[in-house]
């Protein structure tokens, strides 16, 4: 990994950083550490280091939230000297789903867009893992949301034992990589690990099996990836210590609690987005007293 | 154009139609007629046909529209069954974000996708100009809005006389092809010309200058394009009643009243949803009794 000082970020890098002290920075996994120990067991998804205590004080909370980014949103386009990505990772019903309508439910569908990854078609798969992300990355002025990532290329073929351990690293430094080419040309990158625990997805899943309206959320594969459970945990802690960089860290959410996992996660795009110190655009002196005929 | 009983939809033509007597029916350039007459002066952008005739009111049911709309995408998305693409047209000014935001700011950025339409770049202008657009189209369940659209490329060619009367039909004709093609593979295919006036775009202009927040909204060269309005409105009417197909119908949306508009575009995407008669997929029997581990 370079060293911080090679970084030449646009913005400056505490934009990214918790702040030392806050409720953030426990869950943030530390990106100045050579390599952090990460364990999830010790990290309670049932946690709620964002809520005031009064559920629905923390929910009215969350729908201001989600217009100050709104609102935020509406120069950060104008502005146009960022990009910003969101990744949302998590195993099966972590919520994904439900943090980018809570988070983002008040912004302009022209502010904001999403993509939700799923294996790669035959076409993608001719070219490297990194190909097709590049193609959906946010342009200047623009909100993208990862629904799923390219981290799902490091935890489904490491699972399945698709992959040897000296390929994974490869493809950490390679990730690493790319997401600094990110970040230097303008891009931040804000990457949420959506944390629940194992007794959770049970309820979860069931919910979906039990509600004919939620069938379309499930499918049967979904019961298959639940008995790796462990493994893909180990896959999470992995990737969580190595690609957790100065330039793109990594957040765990605790997101037991779904008003919870939305607070967290609008608090902290909504600090970023007031840190950027966002303006419209400079003065044209050529508009100065111009008439429209 | 092939005669109606040609084609095949995998959705009742009716629900495309405006219905007889109803206040969308002046405002859809009629799909049945041969080469119907489109005379924009007939057509007063002042005018509010979906108005109640309370402006609070108005809004009020614009709010609802959207929430409904939202509670309908929450349908259309699972159902899978079709496709919807918004196609929104209209001069500089004419209302295209502001419809975007309030017809579909609250549905959740997973249900729907803008694109915003530039003029194309080196890249694209090496392949056919239906090619971008192709690839921007919605998957099945997905709701894809165009801010402007494939329409540009019968506007900014004609009115600069790049193309002559007959390439100007032969696009016709690809167009209606290429829409025919998408409706009958399932898309549901909504066309709105916003409609504002002379006096009304002068004053709009006129904001953007004089407010800094929306200077970034105003270029020099949309003072040259207003020059060429009354080229523009003919070119509008022509192809208005060139393209109004019984697959992809157009409907002229009086759009002076911001709100009038929102109501009147919320109302129409709202109707034409239930009138699919949505439902969520038939009952998987494999997930009966069945139990999470």
């Amino acid at each position: 990994m370079p060293s911080p000082s090679d970084i030449r970020l646009p913005f400056p890098a505490s934009v990214l950083r918790a702040p030392k002290g806050s409720a953030w920075q426990r869950w943030q996994i530390d990106p100045e550490a050579a390599r952090p120990q990460v364990s999830l067991k010790s990290l309670d998804p049932a946690e709620k280091p964002f809520s005031g205590g009064d559920k629905a004080a923390d929910k009215a909370a969350v729908e201001r939230l989600a217009d100050e980014i709104d609102q935020l949103q509406n120069v950060f386009h104008p502005d146009a000297r960022y990009k910003l990505l969101v990744v949302l990772q998590g195993t099966d019903t972590a919520g994904k789903d439900g943090t980018v309508r809570g988070v983002f439910g008040r912004t302009s569908p022209l502010g904001v867009r999403t993509v939700g990854w799923k294996a790669p078609s035959e076409a993608e798969r001719a070219h490297d893992y990194l190909w097709r992300i590049h193609q959906a990355m946010p342009g200047n002025g623009e909100i993208v949301v990862f629904n799923r990532s390219h981290y799902e290329d490091v935890l489904v073929p490491v699972v399945n034992g698709w992959i040897d351990k000296a390929q994974t690293q490869q493809r950490y430094a390679h990730i690493n990589d790319f997401e600094r080419l990110l970040a230097e040309t303008g891009t931040v990158v804000l990457k949420f690990m959506l944390h629940i625990g194992f007794d959770e997805q049970r309820q979860r899943l069931q919910d979906r099996i039990d509600d004919p309206e939620k069938h379309w959320k499930f499918s049967l594969g979904d019961l298959e990836v639940r008995k790796q459970w462990g493994a893909y945990q180990k896959a999470y802690e992995d990737f969580l210590a190595t690609t957790s960089t100065p330039w793109a860290p990594w957040t765990v959410v605790p997101a037991n609690s779904k008003t919870h996992r939305n607070l967290m996660v609008a608090t902290i795009v909504r600090d970023t987005l007031q840190r950027l110190a966002l303006r419209f655009p400079p003065d044209d002196p050529a508009l100065k007293n111009l008439r429209v005929e």
